[in-house]
């Protein structure tokens, strides 16, 4: 018997995976599916939701997200990894939550207010991704997920879910859902290139896991540091200084690191020598990375078999949990 | 190769069908299913937006309304009845079509505006209603329907499945869904007992098919007529007489009724005497869908296998759908 806890975690395939979501989830995953049960979820239904008119793209990065998992070390016999589109049972959980949610709810989910902002639906806000924070509930309740893996940003969405939880044990008086538990993962915040909060792919200063040596190379070179920092004489800055913060995070040896930046305050330690070493420290991190996911990109049908394997694994669970949903809302029809 | 024409129609099982169903819809599906391919659903999923609490209640009209179609003559050879919420890919249907309609367009929609006010939701109008005219375009839209028979009051939902359908067309480049025409039955209007314009089940002034003839007899003898005549030598009202519109609908003698019209209004025929007869001529018209609907009562498994056969053929037609719909969308993964 399994009675390990379970997770559930995932990305909408828009665009391929990069440092940012390294250090913000994808090493935690490597670890979290040794003492967990971890689903991960390629969702590629909720990447529609804003990317309607664009499913190709949708559909192409499905398989490059599903490389850069094997190639960071997670492994499809430890985490069951699926598409979210192939399982339909979420779009029928996702109908019966709808009775249970108002609209007004819905529009008062502050991730959901920020959001419309934030992608300009200004009066046109599509159906679909309004409705998506109910999807959600389904993705997560649909494997009895525990744990939810989530950005501070994200917690309103896991009330939301808890919320359906409750009203649906409540309305149809039984206990098959089970509430989740949001957990923020501690991670070190890695800033954009270009010295902005959030690396993303919309901003464009990312390094992806899938980056060239050559093009990290050209990305490192091209870092934002210290804006005062003219001469090589000059005292540096720390603090908001892009390099450290890469450094800080990927360079192994802390004392080296500690040494460079009271070199760089003091004066006389140049950009260029520093960016050199975070190429090295970069490349010596992602080249094993870069290998792996090679190797796997020269067999697609092989990575693509492993997500069709993780999705029928998931499909099993996912029926059973319809079925019991079914069965107290008096919809299991026999002959 | 079946080249007939496609008709999608339908019930939400919340209660037994009533001679206003038979008069309004019924009876014409009876006529249809000898030159269309029709479909008939009984729509438990759009019955549980405004019945979520009471999944009971759905789930026993289900056989219900399959027992009355069987006895006014819906023949499942020629028909094809399916359970709504036995057919996953609608669920999948609506979730693709909610990214193609704003929150704003559906809160226009005239026939969502009025039912919201008539349920009584106020500000808490649930998800799962709101959608529903996305809900009904995946109705319409699985079957490739042509013709939708509809009330005058739903034309805007016929337009909004016409919406979606031309949308998905022009955003995935293909030709995979169909336009359908909203059809309205010329057909007479039934008041009910009370005299008031519609004969519903909420309004409690309804005759059902199902009613014994003793229930029949009590309820004719309770039907509205003319207020104003009170002594059988009184002079009696024709319009808006409840006794008369049904004699209209259900004396095939129409000489007897014009003669009895005229002796009314001249004065001399009682109440009594007019009700009697409209027993006698309810009877006679009920009695054999009473005797068939009993007859099917006894083996209500073979009620639901036939509603389960019906059902499988629909999803097999579905499936055949989902799988264009999600061809257009890159969403069909191959190992």
């Amino acid at each position: 018997m399994n009675s390990k806890k379970i997770i559930l975690t995932g990305d909408r395939p828009t665009g391929p995976l990069h440092l940012g979501h390294y250090v913000g989830s994808l090493a935690n995953r490597v670890t979290l599916q040794d003492t967990y049960k971890q689903y991960i979820l390629i969702a590629d239904l909720q990447a529609l939701t804003d990317n309607y008119e664009h499913p190709e793209k949708v559909r192409s990065n499905v398989l490059e997200v599903m490389l850069d998992y094997l190639a960071v070390g997670i492994d499809p016999k430890k985490s069951t990894i699926f598409i979210q589109s192939m399982i339909p049972q979420l779009s029928e959980l996702t109908m019966y939550y709808m009775n249970l949610v108002t609209v007004a709810r819905v529009g008062r989910n502050p991730t959901v207010k920020t959001e419309i902002l934030q992608k300009g639906f200004g009066e046109s806000v599509p159906l679909g991704f309004f409705v998506y924070p109910v999807s959600q509930a389904a993705d997560i309740t649909i494997v009895k997920g525990n744990i939810v893996p989530v950005g501070a940003d994200q917690l309103p969405m896991i009330e939301q879910t808890n919320e359906i939880v409750r009203a649906f044990n409540r309305t149809y008086n039984c206990n098959v859902l089970v509430e989740c538990e949001a957990v923020i993962p501690k991670v070190a915040r890695l800033p954009g290139i270009d010295g902005k909060a959030k690396m993303s792919k919309s901003l464009g200063n990312a390094i992806y896991l899938s980056d060239p040596a050559d093009v990290v190379a050209k990305k490192v070179m091209s870092m934002y540091t210290d804006a005062n920092h003219l001469k090589v004489s000059d005292p540096g800055q720390v603090e908001g200084n892009t390099v450290f913060a890469y450094l800080d995070v990927f360079d192994p040896n802390h004392a080296e690191v500690a040494a460079l930046k009271e070199h760089y305050q003091r004066g006389g330690l140049g950009d260029v020598t520093l960016k050199k070493r975070l190429i090295e420290v970069l490349e010596s991190f992602l080249k094993p990375i870069r290998d792996r996911r090679n190797e796997f990109a020269k067999d697609p049908q092989y990575a693509m078999k492993l997500l069709l394997e993780g999705t029928a694994l998931t499909e099993h669970v996912a029926s059973q949990t319809l079925n019991e949903v079914k069965e107290v809302m008096h919809l299991v029809y026999k002959g």
